[in-house]
């Protein structure tokens, strides 16, 4: 059995509770401290909740972006998704961050939906590349929904957008050797040829707009820290390219409804879709583990543990964006003041109004999508 | 010191003394016999000398292909060629095959240029992917000035057509391990990322015109047996994926004219490339090995080797394909009647004919030549 210590994140797979700033040791990363946090508030006008509350926890080159940020050299963001199901809210929150830089930095915005890496890296995937391509189509209409300026905006899925992508892939895949993704990634002999050149293609958003403009731009990343690993190889091959390495800011998992770190498309029971309707959330959130005591009485009695419980963490990571409004949600959990069943049924509640409104946004934005969508 | 029965021969250098035979027995492949020979004459109508005379020596699934075309299942065509220098008369013979099987079998002919491979595979070359871009349209003029058919005939670049390509790359890619790339191609720990997707790239168009109509469609690819490994590791892949596996011709290696098994583009001094000037190929034709003795004396009394001979090889390779005007060359250098400074005069005059003509037609053709190429 695992001990509390040991877990292992990567992009294929998180295991054990996760210490993060262990994790941040073991990549290299560094925390983001209550001076950087001032840094980005000064020149964002405000402080994005996810930052104030250190669940974008970790950074690289920070400093160093906002430097060329205040020497006037505007930096673009730059994340993506790979399509294997419906999206998660977990899989939002890179997104609505980018879409929170976005505005405050009038960042441009690059998105890849790399439509064929789930397709190559898991071997048993049931679905077509079509299907994937259909998949990746709710995804980048999911992402648009939430708010980014279509102006400054591009929605690309690797599969379209090869012609522009593989050329500049070819470049940085020459300075990456089966060694270094066999270290990083965990690979081996019996890895396929396309998963072990995929990183390359993932990596060329990250300096692609250099090498559009002929001059070099800076890029951030916000990302779950899973992805981390991608980027540590990259960012090696970018700088011998010439280019500037990208800037990173690292968002921790969204728990899991019955507790555990991550919340996993693999396991639907406790996950929550952009698709669940009303019947299906209140079903699961119903089931998720608070920190409350065993019975009411003891709960009234003897209060519960807000770190424990996975409702009270759905309201920090996404849905009470509102310090105050948090605290008070906490503290009827920590007095127990709030039973079960009823934390329960509010966050339901929560959930089911913003997904009533994203796919609201959604519908309203569908024709427009292709105001985002960029192909060869 | 290596003996007569070593050699090796893969798509990174071929060493040693060539035995074909052994050869065809080691990779797998028939040797095109009498009966196969009879049939493509009458399928075809004529008999291509290089097939005549064992330059094209061996295959895959010939005799499936024609049972295919006899039934009214026409085949198309596919090769290709990787720049990284100017392209040398060797680099032509699959080309002038592919060029009259298009017009003795009607076929559409599909042409990769893979800008990216050498870029990828040689670690120490000079030239930048822009150099690289620059040579592979020389090579595209080099080949459409051969003969073919701009309504059946497209050409393209890797980079300037992965938006076709890479999404079916990656359908290959997941069938094909690290273990079947290092076995195959001798690959490593070092070997980079590139360079182990890039088979996928190749496979493709072998089996790119039965996804463009939803239905098989047979391939025949005539190539360099050094390139014989890419497919066996793609037709596997190419049958997984529920496509025809492409049928092969194999040709020998244009020898060296300092008389080694393959003239090769790193040996420029033994090497006729299409843009050599009259003065450099005399120059180069002047140094040839020849099968003759040591003096004109005994050479007239004795006679020569045609068979050691270079010059009387680049007749029979490419230069003469009258058979009897071949036998009449042969002849007077196994008799003596015909002394080295002669036979080397009259052949370097032949190449220069040749390319006077090959360039006029360069020339000719240089503002349609994009009647052939395809781009995303």
């Amino acid at each position: 059995m695992a001990d509390e210590g040991s877990f292992k994140v990567d992009p294929y797979s998180v295991e054990g509770a996760v210490d993060y700033k262990a994790l941040a040791d073991r990549f290299g990363i560094k925390l983001i401290d209550d001076k950087l946090k001032e840094r980005i508030r000064k020149d964002a006008g405000e402080l994005h909740f996810m930052i104030r509350r250190n669940i974008y926890f970790a950074q690289r080159d920070m400093d160093w972006l906002l430097d060329q940020y205040e020497k006037g050299n505007r930096f673009y963001l730059y994340t993506g998704i790979a399509p294997s199901g419906t999206m998660t809210i977990g899989h939002l929150m890179p997104f609505m961050m980018m879409q929170w830089l976005q505005e405050r930095f009038g960042a441009e915005v690059l998105i890849q939906i790399p439509d064929e890496e789930k397709f190559l890296a898991k071997r048993d995937l049931k679905l077509s590349m079509e299907e994937l391509h259909k998949l990746a189509y709710d995804d980048a209409l999911n992402i648009a929904a939430l708010g980014f300026d279509p102006k400054k905006t591009r929605i690309f899925l690797n599969t379209e957008y090869a012609g522009t992508l593989y050329k500049q892939a070819v470049r940085v895949a020459k300075h990456i050797t089966f060694s270094i993704v066999k270290d990083a990634f965990g690979f081996g002999n019996d890895t396929n040829i396309g998963t072990l050149f995929y990183t390359s293609m993932q990596a060329v958003p990250a300096f692609l707009k250099s090498v559009e403009q002929k001059r070099n731009v800076p890029c951030l990343i916000p990302l779950g820290v899973d992805q981390d690993v991608h980027f540590r190889v990259a960012r090696n091959a970018i700088e011998k390219l010439g280019y500037y390495k990208p800037a990173i800011i690292h968002s921790k998992f969204l728990p899991s409804l019955k507790g555990g770190a991550k919340m996993s498309s693999s396991d639907p029971d406790n996950t929550i879709y952009v698709n669940d309707d009303h019947a299906a959330v209140a079903k699961k959130v119903n089931r998720a583990i608070t920190g409350q005591q065993s019975t009411a009485e003891l709960q009234k009695k003897l209060g519960g543990d807000p770190e424990r419980c996975s409702v009270c963490q759905y309201y920090r990571y996404i849905f009470e964006p509102d310090d105050k409004k948090l605290d008070k949600i906490l503290d009827a959990e920590r007095k127990g003041t709030m039973l079960a069943g009823e934390h329960k049924k509010a966050l339901a509640e929560t959930i089911n109004r913003f997904l009533d409104s994203h796919r609201k946004k959604k519908e309203a934005i569908k024709d427009r999508l292709d105001e985002f969508m960029v192909r060869d």
